[in-house]
């Protein structure tokens, strides 16, 4: 089929362009530097005798060549252009600049990256006042052919001629106001040939020439616009901030234009190889006879079923469904597939992976591993992990009406709908009469956790995707909105004001957590269902990954969903979780405020068996795996009320003058409590409260132990540790406390988030039998950026591309990760059995797995709702790690 | 003059006992592992032949023994201890356990280094009832005798019999009620004889077996008890904590006591090589006749001056001054010398390093150099650098009686007295009428710099090292105290509290910078004065050092301080320095608040022609020197204003009414600021800021030109960049200003002062042109400590070790510094070129600037009054590194 578009003598000429089509391909996908993206793909179609309709690449070397020489081409590259040019007639059938049937060309830049700020697409190159007339008796629509006539002066005009695009408009404006129309649809046959006249005066008078009538002249003005682009004041900044090197250059590609809309052996549709809703295996699409593209879309006529063109155009059908299983064997993967059918012969626009649900995405890949298609690992390869949300969560049904009132960010996924609530309080006695609630907060806190928990979902005006409404809310598996910036909650008015709406306590709304909308009122919604290839599926995932998954959780609750969800152990329990107990607080907030140590341990000996009692409960759930218990953290204000009644009642609690209690609290401030009096800090100046909860989780072992007979694989983790002395002092307060109590299991390690830590983790490990990297507070201060804050820049920044993704949800690898892996490297280095695991929120998402397994750590471990995905995410990363 | 010990025939068995005295030496001070730091300095002065009294060392290779073999000793030990003990009785002429003219021994402990929760030391062994008497009757003094008994008792019940310390002092107080008495030295020899008794009787009743009065049994047991006290749980877990392994063990070091007080043939004193005042060149000390060493210092008889001995000791006085010049030869320096003459015969007690005034030590180094004693190099590495302070600032004069209120951090060196003062305004207008103040308040604010000028020093209750009263305190030259965590400073009420103590504003106190000390009153102080000595000390040093010495200034009375002081440029220009003049406050807050970019730019541009003028100002001083300019940096809210007085003048200003200034300014309200929107962050969302700043800057830089014709050697920095990209961005904005406007020369670049940017170091430098590091916040998230909130537990941290010194003083090598390492060594390999400097707070430190130039940085820049002492200790760095 192959024939040689440069069929010269020798000494055989520099190959400056590359055919494309049905009986020529010169390219493939693999050549991006030479024929950019675009011109690749299409060269791949073109390869696997897919019907594209034919055209030519000019390569980047042409560009480098243009900028070399002064913007002049090389001598031979007329001869290779109208060689392409007439291997484009002969395919289609047509002649470039032919009265009666003209073939016309589109023109489009391609760079090996897309790149915003040069030249997109110049069509129906090879319309003029003549060919017009062809292209409209021979498709017998003459609204049609001025319409593309005019579409080309407008762009030709704007791009190469650099006449303002804002002109035309005007025109176009000027025209449908005169005549009473409202749209572009609206105006006939008669009006674009009104336009298309006052469009040539108009770049007569702007550029000083005509627009050119002739096809060869347009071809090459429109080549010129695509190189000469590629040195725009904008593309040049795009490179420079975005490190693309000047010398890539771009590539021209020039295709012909095919119709089909001339007549009814011309069609055109656009189908799916598989179901995309459902994954079954059969073919599925739409098509128009004597229709363009855009009328399928635009619904002015309605398409038929595929099924209806086996009847109607049988050879064509049986084509285009032989075509779909060239597609799915060569591409391995269900197509979403665009084509053409011009004077009943079929052009391929477009093959791309089709989208689909999860749970058509699971079917189709389960299913194609039966087929012998693709293997397990492909399987697995295939599955996006954050999908199986769709099967964890509620969903908006992706067909239903809804209203937008404002985005924030996905924080945690699913959908909920629920009244309008600001107070927990009120959520709380809402929710137990049986409302459903949404509570609204500018942000939550430690003290809102009751009524985060009886709320169907949560919402906040502040804060990022690792602030506390996002982390706590992930965890409890309820959908939440964070940082909705537009959205103005104002608690003494009791308003949520957003983009001009005002809404009330007791309006509906509803938050999809997946994708960061609010919505007015009740939507449809999808309800979670776990099918039989899900559990395929996660099984083979199971038998192919290294890294062991495990679930952060201090709760019965939270133990018992992570272990449903197949988690193989607590690899994070926070301790603080559990102080905001009504019957513990205050005792908490004794022993904050106590000024001597005696009032302290006083307040501590109440807060003890609390402690104990709540680990006995975890540590019997667990049944023997590994849980990893973490020290008190946080900076102690945290505990403390901010409101004057609370305020009021821990005064009379403490037996002490309210302007006390005030002076006492205000002693607690700190500028920057992030980097305050919190974490290890607090087990060294006050030992006896890490003492206290020592005593606790051990004693909780050994009953535990007595109980079953069975050993906890008890960790105990010391936060925040910066000096291998913080912790040489703490693992000696710990092993001080075992000692005073009857022998038990345990090991003792540390978080690594900080960066000092990680870089003297090989000293940290003398001392420390496991590393857990908290990699929220390591990206905090690795980028000096407070999760709380960011708020303020990180739009900018992602939008500006100097975040690729918000750091907080997937791990830097570059400046946080070096860190995790200087860390891992200098551990083993001193400790080669040491146990390295993660903790923090990147231990659920997908592309940070990827990194740790990367690395080598022995685990991660994430919210209990994110278990499936991180097994699923984990099996995807032990399968590229071998193939790299 | 050497015999050996052990004169035992073959086969040799092992040393364990290594003797030294006047006529024996059998180690150095090389020999710390094997004879323990005090052993190996005894037998070094031995070795120089200085006439120490005799003693042995039983080795630390004994107390390995000792545990190794279930707390036994070598068999051969007796023998060899004896034969040390013969050594000794011959050398003094005295008899172990002799009744007539018995010898004393003290027992002390030496392990490699000084470790607490090991004993000590014990005095007096080889007394009992028999040679107690001996001693009264040679000596004369019966009431010495007993006490020196009843010590021994005391000390020997407590550490070798295990009877409570508290058990002796009551009977001494006991018996001092009884009779009327108030000091121990009111007591008699009668008195300490009924005490003796009381004590033995004591002992025989707690420890069930009487004090022992044999003294060889009084000896062993002594050396048992010191290696039993290597294995204390306190020194154990010290041990533990410090990474001190338990294998080192400890020596034991016996020794005679020697007598300054049986005649008129004995003698005792103390002196300095050289006056240590001064540094002239004269044996300076003072003795006295039949005495003890406690009577010279305790002020009951008066000592005589050195000149006396020489009429009436000729012989001792020649062996005196000989040894003088001896130790002045041998450790090359001035040394502090503690004597005994014992019947006419000399003892050297003690030679250390001789503890002087910066002005005796400038003196002393240059003379020594000009004496041919030491070189240049020695001269330069002797200073500490520090101690240059004393020429630059008043220091309080040592010799000054002093109530002491209350102590804080040592934050800006030199003192200063005053009136005490709360509020900045009432400081500049009680400055105004010729008052001299002290600003006292919880911790300084930016708005408060007017105040801080005014006043002669700054005190505050709260901050660190590097809080904002400190940097700007040593910007500006000024003495400052902060954190004192004792003084309660009530603006409300206008007083200050601190132990137990109420000031008053106008009642006056001194700080001393220096020590951290506040002193109750008025305190004499010295002037400071720049001597020939230390021009001609500076002169050496600079012509040795490799590092550049620049200033930290943003005023012209900064820059002309920097220039006179020997800075080579400015290192660090905060252009938010020049934003608290009242003439454009309002504009920066107007700008702050704008809520649109049209207000903000209305603001810029009020505010850029002062900028323009600071900038010129500043240029013109320099003239020519580099000059670093960094960017806006400071989170926004640090402008606002916080009391509600100056809000509503803020509102008045703008038009708006005062609650919609509240929520502009809680709209900027941060979590963790430090963390927050600031830097580059504010440069990347509004990039009219740095657009106006970078204008104001390179035009002043033309206008200077013009002037004078030289170029401006121009930096601009960029601060807070974590990623390239940022650097790409604000880069391209410099640029795209400096194309907006007549041609000048600049370099821009960026500090490092995240960890980020340190590990993206080598990409950063493909942009930035230099790097300054910041280590100030590089410290702040290496360690994820506040520098504003370390108060509550740095004390405890440098107290237990954990932190040697303060991070924010001196650079954390292991952590911060690795950082910094990387970060240079990667931005050279991009930029071979690339100019490395750093502009923290520890570009005046000495130890850190050690560790710069172990790095190889160009410069470190530091506050104008410390470029002196960044200049020598430059010299001494590039000595060490030579040397090493």
């Amino acid at each position: 089929m192959m024939k040689n578009l440069n069929a010269k003598p020798a000494p055989r000429p520099q190959k400056w362009v590359y055919g494309f089509g049905q009986d020529l391909c010169e390219g493939d996908t693999s050549q991006r530097n030479l024929l950019g993206g675009k011109g690749a793909n299409l060269a791949e179609m073109s390869r696997i005798e897919l019907p594209v309709p034919p055209g030519f690449i000019l390569s980047t070397e042409v560009c480098t060549f243009f900028y070399q020489n002064d913007s002049s081409y090389p001598d031979d590259i007329k001869f290779q252009v109208d060689a392409g040019l007439k291997h484009l007639e002969e395919e289609i059938g047509m002649l470039f600049g032919d009265g009666k049937k003209p073939l016309l060309l589109s023109v489009r830049s391609g760079a090996r990256v897309s790149m915003p700020g040069m030249m997109d697409t110049i069509l129906n190159i090879g319309l003029n006042d003549t060919t017009v007339a062809g292209l409209a008796s021979f498709s017998g629509n003459e609204r049609f052919a001025f319409d593309c006539y005019r579409r080309l002066i407008q762009m030709y005009g704007d791009v190469v001629m650099n006449v303002e695009h804002d002109h035309f408009e005007d025109i176009i404006d000027t025209y449908k106001r005169r005549n009473g129309l409202s749209l572009d649809t609206d105006i006939n046959a008669v009006g674009w040939k009104e336009i298309v006249e006052q469009f040539k005066t108009l770049i007569q008078k702007e550029a000083g020439k005509p627009f050119p009538q002739n096809s060869q002249e347009q071809l090459w003005g429109a080549v010129n616009a695509v190189f000469n682009s590629w040195m725009t004041p904008r593309a040049i900044t795009y490179r420079r901030i975005n490190d693309i090197p000047e010398d890539w250059g771009t590539a021209v590609t020039v295709q012909a234009v095919v119709f089909g809309n001339m007549g009814d052996d011309c069609a055109t549709g656009v189908a799916f190889t598989r179901n995309p809703s459902t994954g079954e295996n059969a073919f599925y699409g739409e098509f128009l006879v004597n229709a363009q593209g855009e009328d399928v879309v635009a619904g002015i006529r309605t398409p038929l079923p595929l099924s209806d063109m086996k009847k109607t155009m049988p050879d064509v059908y049986e084509k285009l469904n032989a075509i779909r299983l060239t597609l799915e064997k060569h591409y391995t993967d269900m197509q979403d597939i665009e084509f053409t059918i011009q004077n009943k012969k079929l052009y391929m626009l477009q093959t791309r992976t089709g989208k689909r649900t999860a749970h058509a995405a699971l079917r189709i890949a389960v299913e194609m591993v039966k087929e012998g298609l693709i293997t397990k690992e492909d399987a697995i390869l295939r599955i996006p992990p954050t999908s199986l949300d769709q099967m964890l969560h509620p969903t908006i049904d992706p067909k239903a009406a809804k209203t937008i009132l404002a985005r924030g960010l996905p924080a945690s996924p699913g959908s909920a709908t629920g009244t309008i609530t600001f107070n927990p309080d009120d959520a709380e006695k809402l929710s137990a009469d049986g409302g459903k609630v949404i509570l609204c907060r500018t942000e939550t806190s430690p003290e809102d956790i009751h009524g985060m928990h009886a709320a169907k979902g949560i919402l906040t005006s502040r804060g990022g995707m690792t602030s506390h409404a996002a982390v706590v809310a992930r965890g409890m598996g309820k959908p939440c909105v964070a940082g909705a910036g537009d959205v103005i909650i104002d608690y003494k008015a009791q308003t949520l004001q957003t983009n001009g709406k005002i809404l009330n306590p007791g309006d509906k709304i509803t938050i999809d957590g997946s994708t960061g909308e609010i919505i007015l009122g009740e939507v449809n919604m999808l309800q979670p269902e776990m099918t039989e290839h899900f559990s395929t599926l996660m099984q083979w995932a199971d038998n192919v990954r290294r890294l062991k998954i495990r679930a952060n959780a201090e709760t019965v609750l939270d133990a018992e969903t992570a272990l449903k969800f197949g988690a193989e152990g607590i690899g994070l329990c926070r301790t603080e979780h559990m102080f905001f107990d009504p019957a513990r607080i205050l005792h908490v907030r004794q022993m904050i405020l106590a000024e001597t140590k005696e009032e302290r341990c006083a307040a501590l000996n109440k807060i003890e068996p609390f402690q104990r009692e709540d680990f006995i409960k975890l540590f019997r759930i667990m049944n023997g795996l590994p849980v990893t218990i973490r020290l008190l953290d946080p900076p102690l204000h945290e505990f403390l009320p901010h409101e004057s009644g609370e305020i009021q009642e821990l005064a009379r609690a403490l037996s002490l003058p309210v302007d006390k209690v005030h002076q006492r609290i205000n002693r607690l401030h700190e500028a920057n409590p992030m980097l305050g009096m919190r974490g290890a800090r607090l087990g060294i100046v006050y030992p006896e409260i890490y003492e206290t909860q020592v005593r606790a989780i051990l004693e909780a072992a050994l009953t535990v132990k007595k109980e079953t007979g069975n050993t906890v694989a008890l960790e105990i983790m010391v936060p925040l540790i910066s000096t291998k002395k913080e912790m040489n002092i703490l693992k000696a307060l710990i092993d001080k406390v075992a000692a005073s109590i009857e022998k038990t299991n345990y090991i003792a390690g540390t978080m690594i988030e900080l960066p000092r830590a990680a870089l003297q983790a090989g000293a940290i490990a003398e001392t420390a039998a496991f590393f857990s990297f908290g990699t929220n507070d390591l990206t905090q201060t690795t980028f000096g950026i407070s999760r709380d804050d960011a708020g303020s820049f990180l739009p900018d920044y992602q939008m500006r591309g100097i975040f690729a993704s918000d750091p907080f949800a997937s791990i830097d690898t570059d400046g946080v990760g070096e860190l995790v892996k200087i860390a891992v490297e200098q551990g083993r280095k001193t400790r080669s059995d040491i146990k390295v695991g993660i903790c923090g929120e990147h231990g659920g998402d997908p592309a940070s797995i990827l990194f740790f397994e990367k690395v080598g750590l022995d685990y991660v471990s994430c919210s209990p709702y994110r278990v499936p995905i991180a097994r699923l995410a984990a099996a995807q990363a032990a399968l590229l790690k071998k193939k790299s």
